[in-house]
C-alpha cells in the first residue's frame, strides 16, 4: 500500500471527499503548522498547565491565563483561518469540520476552543434575542486578533451524565439580566470572552426540563469580571486548552430561547461538539499512524525497515483501512448535521437520523483514536514511553475523547433511547441500504431490533457488543460509497 | 456478582490458587501497602524523574539517584518481605511471583527492581563461577537494609527488538577480569550494585551467537565506580524504578557461562521477567478496576450508584471474567516456569511448552491492562483525565507492559518461531486437552497448523488474529480448571 | 577558630546561653534530623507546591492538601517534641524557641506551622470565652498525632502595611457565633484545624479600631467545610509550609477578647511571630556558614582547603562574630517576649521596651540571614547556583525572612514610633547600660534622638540608617553580656 | 526625583553617555523587548531547563536542546541586531556593550551567548591561523538567522579558581589537528557551533603554564558530532543560557596563538566577559529597580502611593544614585578594555589599569545587582516570593552575577596581585586624578599602599574591606565626570 498521501491531512481529505471545498486554505493552514505550529504546541504540551494570574500586583482580581506567547498564536491562527467565522459565511459547517480535521491532527487539544466557540456562535444565533444576538455575535465573528472566544460550560462537580441532577447552578432573573450563582467545574476554554452556560431556574423543577441555557459575558456591564476562574486543572493532555473551574457569583446573563427549552439548547450545543470529537478522533488516530509510519520506515531490524517486517506491514494495511472507515462513519454525521443544524423543535426525522449516527461516530472513532495511539507507541517500543520523543503523547491526547461530549456508556444509551422513541435505527437502515449488502444489512438489523425487544434491564445490559457492530458496520458500509458521490454541501 | 473479595489482592490470591503459600506474609505486605505504602508510591509517582547527582560538590563523580527517603523505604520492605531471598531460600519461584502479584497491584513499576534483581540472582547462581557466586550472591540474598539490587541491561540505542545487530558493547578478556566499553540505553534500575550485561566479545561474530553475558558490579576492585549513569529518563510512568543510560567504560565484569551460549542464558533472563510481566499485568488489570468499583459505588446518577446501571454491571461482570481468565494464563506461565528455570541448554519440551506459554501470557495479559485502564478511565468520566485524581496513573502505568520484554509483534513473531522449530502449540494442545472441550481444541488446533503451513510472508502477515485467539483460547481453557488441583509448589 | 563546635544547633545553643533547658530533648530533635529529616526536608522542597485536593471524585467539597506522607512525619516530628505544648506545661516560651532555633535550622519554612500554631494558642489561651477555650485549647497542646494546628490570617489582597485599610472581611453576629464572609491572602498554614482571623464587625469604621481578631475552626459545627481553600501559592522557597488563598463564606467564628480591642490582639499575636522570625533568621544564617563551611574544608584550591586561604577565613571569622551578636539580640527579643507575653492592655514599660528590641531584631537578623546565604553561594562558585547541590535553597528560604512580620520598612517604622509614642528608646538605653562602653552608648543616643527631633517626613526619610546602626549596636552590646547571665527562665 | 526616563534603557543610556552610537537600534531592539521578547523571555525562564535530545528514535546521537521555537526567535533577534558582528564592523566593542546593556536589562541570563559569541570570535581573530579564520570566523559574524553560535569553556568538575591544577582535558597533535580528550563541567552556551576550550598538552606542566586554548567546531570535519553534551544544568536563573556538561572525545581542535599563551589567551577572553558582566549587572540593577517602582507607585498605602512614603522615597534616590555610579565604574572598563583588547602579550600600561578597573567594576556592580534585587522583592512586600509576579526572578538571575567570571574573593585576589605585580593601583590613581578630590584621593591611596605593605597572609586576610572601598571611590569619582567629555570611540 502507498502510504505516502497519508502524510499530508489535506492530501488524505482530498482523498476521501467528492470534492475538497476551501482547498487553498486547508493547504496554507497545513504548511504554517509544518514550519510553525507543530513545535509551538509541543511546547504548550510539554509546558504543562498553565498559570493562572489571579491577582494583579496591586491586589486586584485579574484571573489571566498564562500561556507562553505563542499559544496565543497558534490559538489565533486557526480563528483567522475560519474555524468559526466561515460558518457564518458560508451558511455551512463543512469548513469548519475540515479546519477542524487539520487542527486536530497537529493539535487535537486546541481544536476544543474552535469547537466550543462555534457551539457558542450558533445557539447565540439561533436563539439569542435580537439585541443580544447583534452585541455579541459579530465579536466572535471577527476576522483578526481581537476575535472573542466562546465556551460551553454544562458540567458541575456532581458529574456531567446526569445533567438534571447535577446542575445545581440557580439562574434569577433580574431587570434586563438573569442573574447566575454556581460554580462550573468542567469549564473547558475557562478565560473565553462569551460562554453558553446551563443553570436552573429559581423555582424550577430539579430534573432536565428546569435547565435553561444562558449568554455569559466575561465581563459585567461595567467591565469588571463576571465570572471568576478559581483554579485551572492539571490534565494528562489537551493542554492547548485551558480547563478551570469558573465560579458565577451574581453573574449577568442573558436568556437563549424559551426558558423551558434548555435541555433542546444543551443537547444542540452537544450535537455540534460531538461531531467535532469524532472528526478530532479520525484526525488523531491519522496522526498516531503518521508517526508510527515515519518510524517504521527509519528503524532498522533483521536488515531491513521494520515497516516491511510482514507483521507490522499488515498492522498498518488495516490501520490504514480502519482509517477510511472512520473517517466515512465521522463524516456522514457532518454531512447530516449540515443538513439538521437550522432546525428547531420540534425536529425532522432526518435529525433524528443524524443523531444516532453521531452517537455511532462519537463512540468508535473515539474508540479507534485511543486503540491507535496505544499501537503507535508499541511500534516505537522501548522509546514509545519516553516523554523526549513524543509519541506518548498522542496517547495523551486520544484519552479525552472517549471521555469528552459523553462516554462509551452514555453514547450506547443515548443511542439505544434515540432508536427506541425515534425508530431512528430505521432511518438509519433506509439510508445505508442503496450501500449495504442486503443480506448483511438485514443480519445487523435483526440483531438491533432484536435487542431493542429486550426488557429495559437486560436491553442496557447487552446493548455494547450490538451498538459496537452497529458502528463497525455502519463505517465499513459507508466507507464502500464511491467517492464521486457529493458529500459536502 | 459480589466484588467485595476482589478488593484484597491476597483475597483474590486465595480464591484463585488451591493453596496459598506465605499467606502471612502477603497478608503483612498488603497491610504495609495500605497503611503506609499506597501514599508513598503515589508521591513517588508524582514526584517526576528523580533527579541524578553526578557528582558531589568536590567534583567527584558519583552517580546518586535523589529519590525521596520514603522512597528507599518502599523499595526495602519488599526485599525484606522476600521478593528475591525467599526464591532461594524455597527452592521455587512461586514465592517471588506472588509477592510481585502484589507489589503490581500496588506500584507496577516497582516491580521492576523486583524481578530485575531475581533475574541477576538466578544465572548468577546457575552460572558463575564459584568464587565469583560466593562473592556475590549472598549480597542479593541479604533480608535487612544493605541487600543489593540486581539489573538487566541488553538492549542499546539502536534497538531492543534484533538483539545480534542492536549489541555493540565489545567485551576484551584482561587478567581475571572481562573489561566492558559501550552504551546501554535503556538500563532498568540504575543504579543496582550488580548487573547482568549483554556484551560481544572482541572478534566475535556480529549476531547473536556472538553474545555473552555478564556480571558487572557498581564498583571496581578498588571501589571506584565501574559503570556511570548518564542521565535518567523521563518516562510516562514507573517512576517506581529510575530507567538510565548507562556508559560503560573499561568496566570490570565476571563473564556467565560458555561465552557462546550468551543468547540462551539472555533469553532465560527474559523467562523469567517475561512472566512477572505477565503477573504484573494482571495485578494492574485487577488494580484498574478495583479502583472504577470504588468509584462507581460512590457516583450517583439517575438516582442510583453507576455501578448498579445496567450496561456498566455488565462490564465489572465482563471484566472479571477476563481478570480471572488472564490470571490463569499468566499463572500457568509461573508454574511452568518453576518446573524449568533450574535447566540449562540443551532444554526439555516443558521447556519449549513454557515458552509458548510465556509468549501468550505476556500479550494477552498485557493487552489486557491497557483496555482495563483505558476502561476504568472512562468510568471514571471527566475526572479521569485529571493528574489530581490518579485514576490516569494506571494508565500511564499499564503502557510500558506490552513493550517491556518485548511488544506484541515480538511475542507473536517468537511465538511463532516456539512453534514452527520445536512444535510447541503441539505441547499445548496436549497440555489443555484435559480441560478444553474437544471440538473447541480440535478447532483451534486447525487454525494453528494452517497457519504455521503458510509460507514465511504470509505466515507472519497472518498471525496476529490467530496469536491472539489462542492467547483467549488457553486462558479460557485454564479459567476452567478445578480450583481443588494443586497448581503451586 | 574552632569552627566544629558550630556544627550542633545544639551545641552552640548551650555556648551562647547560660543554661540549656531541654538538653535532652533538643539533642534527640537535633538527632533525627540528621538522620532522618533533613532527606524528607530536602525532598519536600524539590517537590515544590504541594497539590490541593479540591473536590473528591464524588464531588464532595475537601480541600486536602496533598503533601507526600513524608512531610507529615516531619511536621508532626516537632509538635510531639513540644513545639507548642511545652510553652503551655512550662509557663514559658523558652522551651518553644529552642526548639524553634533547631527547626529552622533544618527547614526555614517549617518553623512557621509550629509559630502560628503558637501564635493561635495564646491568644486563645488570653482572650478565649472559657467554653471556647475549653473546647479547642486542648486540642492544640495534644502530645500525638492527633494534634491540631494552628493559624493566624490577617492579610488580604491589598496588602499587609496598612492593615486597617486592607482587611475587607465582615464580621456578622448571629446567634453563638460571628459569621465571617471575606478572602484570605497569604494563609500561611492553609489546611489547619484553627485560624485566628481579623476581621471588621459590620459597621466598625474603616481603619485598624475597626478590626477584631476571631477564633475559626477548620469545620463547622456540622462538621463541614467552615473555610475553602481556593489554591496554594508557588513560592520560591518556605515550601515546608502550604501558603494558600482562603476563602471565607458564613464561616462561623467565636470573638477573642473586646471587639474593639481587635488590633492590639492582632499585635500580639504578630508579637510571638516576629521573635520567632528573629530565632529562624538566626538559625538560617547559622545553617548557611555550615554548609558553606563544610564546603571550604572539602574543597582543594592552591594546594589546601579554601578554609585556610586568608580571606576566605577571615570572612568565616566575622560571620561567627556576626552570628554571635544576631543570636545575643534575637534571644534578648525572646526573653523580654517571656517577661511580657501575658501582659493584656494597657501594657507596661517592660512591653515596650520589649516592641523596640524586636523590631531591632526582626530587622536585622534577616538582613544577616539573606547576606549569609548569598554569601555562602558564592563560597560554593559555580555550583552554588545549581539546583542540584542545595546550597541555593538557603537564599530562596531567606528571603521570606525580611517580609514575613513586616518587611524592614516596617520594622523601621513602627520601631520609631514605639520611640516616639512610648520613648522606647530610652527604656533601651537604660536596659544597654550596665553593658556598653558610656561613649558609645551615649552617641548612639545621641544620634536617635536627633532623628526624632526632624519633622515627620525628614525623620521617616532618614530612619534607616539610624535605626540599622541601633541594631548593630544593640547585638554587639548584648553580645559582650558575660555567658554566665542567666538569659533563660 | 524624576524616575520617568529611568524606565527606558535607552534613555538611560543616552542620559549617561555624552553620546549614544546606534541610538536607532537600540531603540528598535528595545521595541521588539517591550512587544515581544518580555513575553518569551518569562515562558523561557518559567519553562526551568530545556530538554536535551541525546537520541533520535533511531538510536543517533543528536545532543539537540529542546527550547521552545521562541526562544531561538529571541536570541536570534540580539545576533541580528549586531551584538557580535557590530563589533567587527565597527572595530569597537561600543555597540556590543549597549546592545549587551538591554539584552541584561530584559533577560540578563541571554547576555551570555553574545558575550562568548563575542569571546570566541575575537581571539580566533587575533590568534587563528589563517585558513581557520577565514574558515570559521565569517559564520559567527553572519547578519541573518545561520549565524553561529560561541562558547568558552574553561572550568572541569575540580572548579575554575585553580585553572592551573583544575584543567585534566589532554590535548594531543595528530595530523592537522589537535585531538582533546576532557570533560568540561560548566559549558554555557552548550550546542555552540564553535567553543574556545582551554585543555592541557600532553606532557605539558600541571599548572597555568600547561594551558593551551582551542576552537572546538561542533562538528567534526566529516560532520559527525565533534562534543557530546551529557545534560544540563537545572540553575536557579539564567535559564536563557544552556549550561551543560560536555564531553570531548577525540575531538577536532585548532590550537590558538602560541602553545605556551595558552593562560593569556584564557584571561583575554576573561576579560571580555568580566566587563560585560559588569555591564550586564547594573542593567539587572537598573531593571530591578524599575520593576521595583511600578509597583510602588501603584500600590496604594496609608492613602496614598508607597513611592511617596518618605522612607522609601530615600531609598529609590538612593538607589539611582548607587546606579549612576555602578554605571559609570562599568562603562569606564567598558572604554578601557576598547582600548587595550588588540593588545598581545606583553601588555602595555593601560592594560594594566584596565584590569584593576575591571576587577573593581565586576565586583562591585554585581554586589548592587544582588542587593537591590533583594530590595526589590522586599518593596513587593509578600507577594515579592511568590513566583506569579515574577519580581524573585530578579534575585535568582542576579546571584550569578557575583559567581560568573570569577567570584568576589577571585576579584580581590587577582586585584590585589595587579597591583602588587603591575603597580596598577598607582595607575587607576593617576587616572582618577583629575576628577577626584585630592584629599580623598590621597586618603585612599594611603590605605591601599598600606594594605600592600602588609605580610602576604595578612594582606589577603585584610583586602575585602580596602577593596569594596576602593570600588565604591572609583565609582563615585567618575559618575562626577563632567557627561560632555567623550566617553565612546
Amino acid at each position: 500500500m502507498d502510504y505516502e498521501n497519508l502524510k499530508s491531512p489535506t492530501e488524505f481529505l482530498k482523498s476521501m471527499l467528492a470534492t475538497l471545498p476551501d482547498e487553498a486554505i486547508l493547504r496554507e493552514y497545513e504548511t504554517w503548522w509544518e514550519a510553525e505550529g507543530k513545535a509551538i504546541s509541543t511546547a504548550v504540551d510539554r509546558g504543562g498547565t498553565p498559570w493562572l494570574k489571579m491577582f494583579d500586583p496591586i491586589g486586584e482580581r485579574v484571573d489571566e491565563i498564562l500561556f507562553p506567547a505563542s499559544y496565543w498564536k497558534m490559538l489565533r491562527k486557526g480563528y483567522q483561518a475560519g474555524s468559526v467565522w466561515r460558518a457564518f459565511e458560508a451558511g455551512s459547517l463543512i469548513p469548519s469540520y475540515l479546519l477542524g480535521y487539520l487542527t486536530s491532527f497537529y493539535d487535537t487539544g486546541l481544536y476544543c476552543p474552535y469547537t466550543v466557540s462555534l457551539s457558542t456562535a450558533v445557539p447565540l444565533d439561533k436563539y439569542g434575542a435580537k439585541e443580544v444576538r447583534e452585541r455579541f455575535l459579530p465579536q466572535l465573528l471577527r476576522k483578526d486578533e481581537s476575535v472573542w472566544q466562546g465556551a460551553t460550560w454544562m458540567t458541575e462537580a456532581k458529574g456531567g451524565s446526569d445533567l438534571g441532577a447535577g446542575v445545581e447552578t440557580i439562574a434569577r432573573e433580574e431587570g434586563m439580566h438573569w442573574l447566575l450563582n454556581g460554580e462550573k467545574y468542567f469549564a473547558s476554554n475557562a478565560g473565553a470572552e462569551l460562554a453558553v452556560v446551563a443553570a436552573r431556574r429559581e423555582g424550577a423543577p430539579s430534573n432536565v426540563r428546569g435547565l435553561s441555557l444562558f449568554l455569559l459575558p466575561r465581563n459585567r456591564e461595567d467591565g469588571s469580571l463576571n465570572y471568576f476562574i478559581r483554579r485551572l486543572k492539571d490534565k494528562i493532555g489537551t493542554r492547548s486548552v485551558p480547563t478551570g473551574e469558573v465560579e458565577l457569583k451574581e453573574s449577568e446573563a442573558y436568556l437563549l430561547g424559551q426558558p423551558e427549552q434548555g435541555i433542546y439548547l444543551i443537547l444542540e450545543v452537544l450535537n455540534i461538539s460531538r461531531v467535532a470529537n469524532s472528526v478530532g478522533s479520525v484526525a488523531l488516530m491519522h496522526r498516531a499512524m503518521i508517526e508510527a509510519l515515519s518510524f517504521a520506515q527509519k528503524r532498522i531490524a533483521f536488515g531491513k525497515p521494520i515497516v516491511e517486517h510482514p507483521l507490522l506491514c499488515r498492522q498498518f494495511d488495516e490501520r490504514v483501512s480502519l482509517l477510511k472507515g472512520a473517517f466515512a462513519l465521522a463524516w456522514e454525521a457532518v454531512s447530516l448535521l449540515n443538513e439538521v443544524w437550522r432546525e428547531t423543535p420540534p425536529y425532522s426525522e432526518r435529525y433524528h437520523l443524524f443523531r444516532v449516527v453521531a452517537h455511532l461516530a462519537k463512540y468508535w472513532t473515539a474508540e479507534l483514536a485511543v486503540q491507535t495511539a496505544k499501537w503507535a507507541m508499541e511500534v516505537y517500543g522501548g522509546i514509545g514511553v519516553l516523554e523526549e520523543f513524543g509519541i506518548e503523547r498522542w496517547l495523551r491526547e486520544a484519552m479525552i475523547l472517549p471521555i469528552w461530549e459523553g462516554t462509551p456508556h452514555r453514547q450506547i444509551l443515548d443511542g439505544l433511547e434515540a432508536m427506541e422513541r425515534k425508530r431512528a435505527h430505521e432511518l438509519l437502515f433506509t439510508h445505508l441500504a442503496p450501500l449495504a449488502a442486503p443480506q448483511a444489512l438485514e443480519e445487523t438489523a435483526g440483531r438491533v431490533e432484536a435487542l431493542l425487544d429486550l426488557p429495559l434491564e437486560e436491553r442496557e445490559s447487552q446493548a455494547e457488543a450490538v451498538f459496537r457492530d452497529l458502528a463497525v458496520f455502519t463505517a465499513e458500509t459507508l466507507q464502500n460509497r464511491p467517492v464521486t458521490s457529493p458529500m459536502v454541501s
